[in-house]
């Protein structure tokens, strides 16, 4: 089928970029030595997953046991939960997937490694069970250093769970606005990071994990020496958030192509200046601004509603007619992907893959 | 089972609030004698849909086919699509419906006209067409007066469909911040309403529907004398983007009870300031602001990120504990809804109901 038949609002996959994205975050692993384990957040979608493993990820990481149980099912063997799991219906869950594959989750207090303990001993598996540290971002997690090796030790003592690590994650710098703004925020990161390992070896606690990094500093953590993982996502589609941040030698962030895309129909030309779409904020998230207009001149999107899109038709704009289609970039990836439910793996202006968004809505 | 037995994150409707609110919209229309027609793209639930009915409501409204056929397969049999539907494989998909139920479509353009008309005598049915004028919101519609005159002529002129009236619809006016500024933006719309309606009985065109109206101007609308179908939709949840609105007596627009809340559980007390919950933009859409702590004094939230909200605990709070729930009032009701499955309605602190948000992400 062309991709012009495609019925919309549809969330195309534009397969050529997303390959050449997949193959440029592989090359980073073999470059640098450490480990990719992408994040499921992300794409929440097995196919990618395990496209993601055949060039060498050692796994997948994700937020939810939702996402870990479609992981499993999907056939990921080694699934980290980079993440605190609270309540014992949700680690009696995760445990249960620990018969079938690798499973990790974080923990960032005393009653969460009790817990995860008595939940893996109830299905008579083992958990990794890393430790969330607080490197900047002020979410969740404890201090470096002492704090998680008491952590550490409790964990190591716990009959059911294996101490896993760090996690060691900076959030709020992935979308600092300068590549030295980045590398300064990650400076500091690598240094507690540094800091509690040494204190967990001095205390006779090697880490299997030291996990973190996202799209925008991933460069940092994985010349470090320290982080022994990435748990990058966004760089599989990117969206107009990572695209705004500057680059190392440009003021847009460009090591990643745009591969997602949300296709919309022209649905009203009420004056020559405004075009309406049917593709509105149950179509792509909208809490980082409109999406951009790809590949047209002189249009831009200028307000949303529920499902609309509206758009500026400038002078120098190509004519725009009822029924034709506009490629739309989302300005967030993560919580775009999980309004639809299928990829449409476009190449060649023609439809090559339906891909299931398997993990949809999966935030239990 | 009690309500702090479900597992987070869930749209819970708090089915008190929720009747209020029903019972009182439906007031509003024995009172004025004018229909209410109200609008599924809030709820995207036939269960809601059947109550408001049974309420005396005349049917739903509804912005997209997916809806439109998830609400005929739920048992509605009056359903009009108040938005304009391009593209001959959706009309064809509406016209198919119309063999079930009644249905109606909106036009702002000849050529659409045409198409829906083709589409009607393809399965031997008719479609209601109304012609959407632009009242104010400068979205899609033609302008007031002779521009929808003459679209209603085609239509009347066209085979497999009647003239079914207007679409007036006046959604920027929803959220102005107060009563006056409401009142007056729905004013202007009236006149260009009765002036487009004056014009088509000059025509010999009827309008059996006029239709618009929201949850934020319906007083206007409903005590206007031209309006004769309100398109309510979020008065049966309500959410903060509604609530922070001024009503006529009071800084707060408080016509309505909030009945729709996303159920989260503290999975991280990292600090004595600082809580962090289970439910982030993936359970309630962020693109209206973060959401409101419901019945907790000195809780906020001050950070939201995929799959967790981030509370600031001020020192008047009581105690909040690892695994404790937090009830979250969402900022912007249609598309939080849009990210749930099912609605967990709960009464006198048990759960009574699980409602399928059947026509969650039907955006095609």
């Amino acid at each position: 089928m062309p991709v012009g038949d495609v019925d919309t609002p549809a969330l195309l996959l534009d397969l050529d970029a997303f390959d050449r994205n997949l193959r440029k975050m592989a090359e980073v692993s073999r470059r640098t030595g450490v480990r990719v384990r992408p994040h499921t957040k992300t794409h929440k979608c097995p196919v990618i997953a395990m496209k993601q493993i055949e060039l060498g990820a050692v796994g997948q990481c994700c937020q939810k046991v939702g996402e870990a149980e479609i992981l499993v099912a999907g056939g990921v063997r080694n699934v980290l939960v980079s993440n605190e799991v609270v309540g014992d219906r949700k680690l009696l869950r995760l445990a249960a997937l620990a018969r079938d594959a690798e499973i990790g989750l974080c923990v960032d207090a005393p009653e969460q490694v009790e817990a995860a303990g008595r939940a893996a001993r109830e299905f008579g598996v083992e958990l990794a069970a890393l430790v969330e540290i607080d490197v900047g971002m002020t979410r969740c997690g404890v201090a470096p250093g002492e704090p998680a090796v008491a952590l550490a030790k409790q964990i190591a003592a716990t009959r059911g769970l294996r101490f896993g690590g760090l996690q060691a994650y900076h959030g709020t710098a992935q979308h600092l606005p300068t590549w030295g703004e980045r590398e300064a925020a990650i400076a500091i990161a690598v240094e507690k990071t540094r800091a509690t390992v040494a204190a967990l070896a001095a205390a006779g606690l090697a880490c299997p994990i030291v996990g973190g990094a996202g799209t925008g500093t991933f460069q940092f953590e994985s010349t470090s020496g320290v982080y022994n993982e990435l748990q990058v996502g966004s760089y599989v589609f990117m969206d107009t958030d990572y695209a705004r941040i500057g680059g190392k030698t440009s003021n847009r962030y460009d090591e990643f192509d745009h591969s997602l895309f949300v296709l919309a129909t022209v649905m009203s030309r009420p004056t020559a200046d405004r075009a309406v779409v049917d593709a509105g904020l149950k179509s792509y998230s909208m809490e980082k601004g409109v999406p951009w207009v790809h590949g047209l001149d002189d249009v831009e999107v200028t307000g949303v509603s529920d499902e609309h899109g509206r758009l500026r038709v400038g002078a120098g704009a190509k004519p725009l007619k009822l029924g034709d289609k506009v490629w739309l970039i989302p300005g967030h990836c993560d919580p775009t992907v999980n309004l639809h439910d299928w990829y449409v793996g476009v190449r060649n202006g023609r439809v090559e893959a339906l891909w299931p968004i398997a993990a949809r809505g999966c935030s239990h």
